[in-house]
């Protein structure tokens, strides 16, 4: 259990007194919705991307939020600063709720919202998400967005699971999942990307639309570097110059090493190192940044629905 | 919330009482097995077969119990004697866990087991599950098992929750999902049986292996009905005489229109009549039972791991 903040039932607490019901079918049916965004120097970093885009997750699973927007970034805000961490880890988590036992109609249900401040996130590691880890090639497939869109931040994550499992048995440190048409997607929690010949690429289906991927592109568009949303395909990693990944909770990160084979020389490459220079660079500066103590000290711009 | 008795963090509790953490990685990564099983006029219906299937659903997810078989037993028996509810709906359930937040590895966690007993769940309601249904061919895939296996019992059912808005938005009750080869699957919690000149089929893969289906090929036998797991395409559903669905919740269901459109003659058939009355006549008199009091009069046969 981390340390940190949790909203949850209109107040705040310590995350080992933040319970929620076992019935809540956002937990039964993974009828829940979320998005991570993040803090850096005290500085949130694409604040409004992230906001919108756990807006449309919501949407899309006809999840209604009993706050509105300005609401939801005033709890974020108050969570980080009652954590007292100027570097964290800020979670949105919208769930069906607990219904009413002489129902199965989702239309009936009130959402549950919670948020969450704990200490910044570095998936694998620091040391690891800083230069270089080894990711699995998995098996597994990912889900169909024919089935759950992608697109959407969501909970139903086994398969993301089970491919982490293979990959961990198989002593890399997390997995990349190929798409029911063979073709890239993601791996548990983050973008994929490809260099060759200077350009980067990236899986642009059945993927969800990273806020740190959005971020490299731009950053991309800054420094001159041909940056393209594609099919990728597998067999294309065996050949690229660099692999690297994108998450809220590491940025960018090397990959040196898949299924234990070397990428390129195995170490980080120019493209890879000056996108993470860049990238980390700019959150310090507060580039894409809101203050915290700045949401804090706006007025509320509506006064919400609960 | 449900009336009823919920064995969590080794006590018993009443529904209201039965809280998780939010940070339990059984809901942030749907890493969560579960199964129902039922009692009926105080007899466990076919319970072995449930608590295999959990072992099974369990072991296949990487979930290792806190408890033995015999206690997870004790436990359910225990939870519906403490309800008091004759016909009860009995869940158990199996969650990864709080991790260390120092982890993302699944293997490092301590599963978390939870059991409850509530009033029996007639999934449409009574009327509709014994009287039909109105089933919507969604345009929702089923997930695939090449991504989840869907024989594992589990709350990654997003794809369900979105089949069932559906469903519910075009006026029907509820749904039926295809797989990725564009063949029938289940629905939102239940097996789907097709009957055509007197025989009776359901699909093969991609769904999961029903016990209450397992009971509808054994009573079929006796009836002599001939049974079978194919490959069912939807467009069969339009020729069939009858269309039933098979679930703890609800035992065995006439569907009586899909998408609106009767099947056959839209009123329940024959076959679905005969097995119907085959099944509840059965239940009522222990068939594949196991009184409740019996195995809370049994000693344990082992001391179990906690």
């Amino acid at each position: 259990m981390p340390d940190g903040i949790v909203f949850i039932d209109n107040e705040f607490v310590s995350p080992e007194h933040a319970k929620m019901s076992i019935f809540d079918v956002g937990f039964v049916w993974g009828d829940t919705a979320y998005d991570v965004t993040s803090t850096w120097k005290n500085w949130f970093f694409m604040l409004e991307e992230h906001l919108d885009r756990f807006q449309r997750s919501c949407d899309r699973f006809q999840l209604k939020s009993p706050y509105s927007r300005d609401e939801i970034r005033q709890i974020c805000a108050e969570c980080v600063q009652r954590s007292g961490f100027d570097d964290s880890y800020v979670k949105l988590q919208m769930s069906r709720g607990v219904m009413s036992s002489r129902t199965v109609d989702p239309r009936l249900s009130d959402s549950a919202f919670v948020a969450y401040a704990i200490p910044y996130v570095w998936i694998w590691g620091e040391e690891k998400c800083r230069n270089g880890a080894n990711l699995y090639l998995s098996s597994f497939e990912r889900v169909s967005s024919r089935a759950v869109d992608q697109r959407i931040k969501n909970y139903n994550r086994a398969d993301l699971v089970q491919a982490r499992f293979q990959a961990l048995d198989e002593g890399c440190d997390d997995s990349i999942l190929c798409g029911p048409d063979g073709y890239l997607t993601e791996g548990s929690g983050y973008n994929l990307l490809v260099v060759k010949n200077g350009r980067v690429a990236s899986p642009d289906y059945n993927v969800l639309e990273g806020v740190t991927r959005g971020a490299l592109s731009e950053l991309c568009k800054l420094e001159n570097i041909p940056f393209e949303l594609r099919k990728i395909h597998p067999d294309e990693l065996a050949e690229a110059d660099e692999v690297f990944a994108s998450t809220t909770a590491g940025g960018v990160m090397p990959v040196t090493r898949i299924s234990n084979q070397p990428v390129a020389n195995g170490e980080p490459g120019p493209v890879t190192r000056r996108l993470q220079a860049s990238y980390w660079g700019k959150r310090e500066q507060g580039w894409r940044g809101t203050r915290v103590d700045e949401i804090l000290a706006t007025p509320m711009q509506s006064t919400g629905t609960h």
